[in-house]
């Protein structure tokens, strides 16, 4: 009999699922107990993903067909606005994982307005601790509820909190240039992002309305104690994972690129998953695919007093299965490194 | 005997002369005389562009071998900082538009210190004019040299000089983040352009040090009156043609979005190669592939006070070879649009 | 008032219908005058393909809103199954060049099993010539019903009928290894066609088992005079555009390589579209992409008795769209080549 | 002080070397004590790889610095021809690993006319045993030099040498068709390997000439006992990582695909890495990227006495690296799948 930690995986049939199987199947500590997808349940795994073949992976079955009392914990990749209820109804024993948009916004009127549906569940909310795991490590110890971050808060509040905290930086003129890969488009199904359209050409999205925006406010402000509001501009490049944040700053008085160079080296001095571009490497997806790294670079802008600043990782892992098997990891008081040391895949 | 205009193409073994013949061979008022190529010299064009079989093209030949005397024109898409020697040499009844960088910076100093090298002709390169058809018409009628702008000058200015000539927006606080496929690399050899290196990923290069940059505040120089220095940080992106511009502009009291789409509408109404997003359509490289439009797109901001501005076209079109032949009409009178009918290439 | 040819397209939402509009509305005798496609009725072309703005054509209808009376010719771009009701309901004065499967196959049996579907219209099919220009000119010359081959067909075909009418090659013993990019797959939505699951990788699909064998046998079979059974195995290839085909043939006793390379060279002299690679090229889809063009190969196998022979075209071009201009101007006697002069774009 | 088995890399800066790093740094058995590239010595591996970045890795010498008394085995990547001269100078204490062509052929006659250049070492070569670690196994736990095969051969003999063995296809028939991705044409540069020009497109090469048919007819010899003559074709699609290899066969007498699909599943029940496609499933190689996995398929031809074979496998792990990886593991009696147990990195 394992001694091993059972985990569920709700929704697995998406690119975060599959992605978060990918990893946790290698977890050391981690057997995998359950896997759901209402609409292929009672199929084999690699009838939906058939790069998950021959791992030993239980069917998938519908959720209601689960019993929960096997488990000990439940990653949940389900798309946003549906997440909440059955998240809600899971029994209380269970330790969750959401990898979905519905807990990570504090303010139910925020939530509404951007993912157009009311939010039910205000107490489990309130639980819920920003999955972040650099920045809210502490609270995720002890946390049953952690509400994983976007893909793209991630890649930019790694590179801007460190900086807007020491007040390096003006929080109130940031202009975040975004630029994604396919898979964060995810598994549905859309004309612009089959490859005949989306190959061989790049075009923004979401101009100005991508729901990612008040994600990275919300952590903005409440480190800086006012409301932020930021330029997120995203775009859709021509590459399936990968996520490259282009941030463009105004210098607070006297300080120099040098000294958002230094605040971020120490900021992540001791941290296994983020760091700095080696000297003469600028960053790219590349550097990090597949792995749960994050790539932060730092340059001196031609325009006096004005900073370049740069974050990569794989939206996939760090920018969500990885980061939420990270978080795991410290909830359930492992090494944090545990079932994450995937060598970025290069060329 | 044909009483087609002759032209000479120097330096066809690279994209942008390749993608000069392209257009040319099809050109109606057009007869290509000359290819060069002094490391080709000798062999069928197909040699070196297997596309370009079948055309009835002429052999390459090193540049000395050309009887200049049959030639009108001649197309110039050497190296930067070889083409000023060599358009010097050539015969003065020829017209010339050069596709290189030599002759658009008109300050000495700031040529050498971006190229390298020390400008040697200096009267030649007073003679020139910029090559920004849209902008620069009336003065391309009467050249003898034309200096074709840089890819990423042309969507740039394009998309930034009405704004700034009627003072809509803040020439001064200006924020261009560029993204480029990988022909703007061209043909030279760099393990970073490898398909294996440069697929399934992108990254930032040349940041805050791009050549291009001192030919965009060149231009923005001259309409405002006073020296600008703008941020323009270029990205290159996994494809093949194609070049994207965002840029991030504070605008002037008073003004709004809507007011700047309306001063791009206005400005490029009658312009056939020009045009603004249509309603609901966000800019793509994928929708200008192949063919020498420019399209342009305007966004409100989330940050009051400030607007998104977009352009994008084929580097090796509008931002190259398909300008010249534009150029090339309005030096010889021709229909603008003569030869430049091509319909986006699309899937 | 126009003395131009005027033209509906039937299925204009699709990738074969928009490189139809690509290509016609540069057509020097054509006036596209109507554009139909039922679910996206009411809209301008640019909201379904944005890269067809500014082209001056008609809105998107549905069939039954078109005034055919003012129409003198109808490309049909419907899929498979459902061309041939919609085509026999057209009026009588109208020429049609079918780009859909529905009059390809002479028996309807074939039809029946292959496509699922009942043939309705045997009248209609023995009407209908089948489009492969090169092989078919007199007869449609004369046609009022054209069915173009599929993609697949036209290339195999292209390479194979001059050697198997010649007996150069053993039409029993073929195998016919094809490779496609991702428009051979439609626009329809599919998993296995979104740019994050096709991207960077490979595979085979309807194995011993594709639509395009039936009727790649049934023009073989007419040459033998007996029933030929062909292996036919597509791949599925990162790449939007681009087909290419492998076959391996047993060569008859006592003829070479040379041969076949003679034969096919003598088969295709006068053709403007149909050509061998120049000595020292390997065909590669790159070199024909966006043309009309076919590029031919012959191989000496190590192994005796054996020739490798090759073609590639583009699928949507030659595959499909430009073959059916190619037919319309045989059909009205039009110079072959005109409004499909489209030099390759490369790269 | 560690008990692991220290390890060097010679020629570390091309991606056969790069991806061996990737794997063996996560090895839980290995240290990796060198790693030599003579044109990079004295950089640190991140300014050649910037994803291998942060790993702890030694910097790059050349290979005469390093003290190879302190090294237990060594993993030979560097290109083909070079290699022999310089495993013939390592120490006799070294288990070598050899990723290079140069000792895979068994006859110097072959070698020499494949490879043009003499072999110096042909006592050497008598010792080495042929890396194909499933049919292999035995020879390769007592060797001291292994020959890994080259990816071709990898992926052909493992689909095809327990048929021919049993007799279940005709040796003297087969037609194999090849397609590649672009790390299998090496971290050298060239033109037609640049982005721009391999993307969007694909062709064959060294068509009748590639260097691995001789290795595969050397083995398929051996089983056979008579020479055996085999088409390998070759193709170039636009990835990096992956290999596909499509076979055509002509069953045995009385033999049927279903025949050869149980043949393939006895001979690898019990393997770790290689298996059938799933029922249902047709390979690709996104199903195996990243993984030292190789995915078989059978399928029935239509063509009467005929089967279609396939096999899928990353070229750079199971056909390259990670194939040396397991061979390491073999020879010094680890559990074979000992730092292979990566997953398959999809979409």
């Amino acid at each position: 009999m394992s001694d091993k930690i059972k985990i569920g995986v709700i929704g697995a049939s998406g690119y975060t699922g599959s992605d978060l199987v990918r990893l946790a199947v290698r977890h050391p500590d981690i057997e995998i107990t359950a896997l759901t997808a209402n609409s292929h349940a009672g199929k084999p795994m690699h009838k939906v993903f058939p790069h998950l073949a021959n791992l030993g992976l239980p069917d998938l079955v519908r959720n209601q067909e689960v019993d929960w009392s096997t488990v000990d914990a439940v990653f949940c990749g389900l798309p946003h606005a549906t997440s909440q209820e059955v998240i809600a109804a899971l029994p209380s024993h269970l330790k969750i994982i959401d990898m979905s948009a519905d807990f990570r916004l504090r303010d139910a009127g925020t939530y509404k307005q951007w993912y157009g549906v009311e939010r039910t569940q205000h107490e489990l909310q309130k639980q819920a601790v920003y999955g972040l795991s650099e920045h809210y490590r502490k609270d995720l110890a002890t946390a049953r509820l952690v509400a994983c971050p976007g893909c793209y808060p991630t890649a930019v509040l790694l590179l801007l909190l460190p900086l807007v905290r020491q007040g390096l930086i003006d929080a109130s003129d940031l202009i975040i240039d975004a630029k994604s890969g396919l898979t964060g488009a995810g598994r549905g199904l859309k004309q612009n992002t089959l490859f005949a359209e989306a190959g061989e050409g790049m075009s923004a999205y979401a101009v100005a309305n991508h729901r990612h925006a008040p994600e990275i406010e919300q952590e903005l402000s409440l480190v800086v104690g006012q409301d932020i509001v930021v330029n997120f501009t995203p775009h859709l490049v021509p590459m399936s994972r990968g996520e490259f944040i282009t941030a463009y700053a105004r210098l607070a008085d006297g300080v120099s690129a040098a000294d958002c160079q230094q605040a971020l080296e120490a900021a992540y001095a001791d941290e296994p998953f983020v760091y700095m571009a080696p000297d003469g490497v600028i960053p790219g997806t590349q550097f990090v695919r597949g792995s749960n790294k994050v790539m932060l670079g730092v340059f001196e802008d031609r325009v006096p007093g004005r900073v370049i600043l740069m974050s990569t990782l794989d939206n996939l892992v760090k920018g969500s299965a990885g980061q939420a098997l990270q978080n795991f990891n410290i909830m359930f008081g492992l090494q944090e490194t545990k079932g994450l040391q995937q060598v970025t895949l290069f060329p």
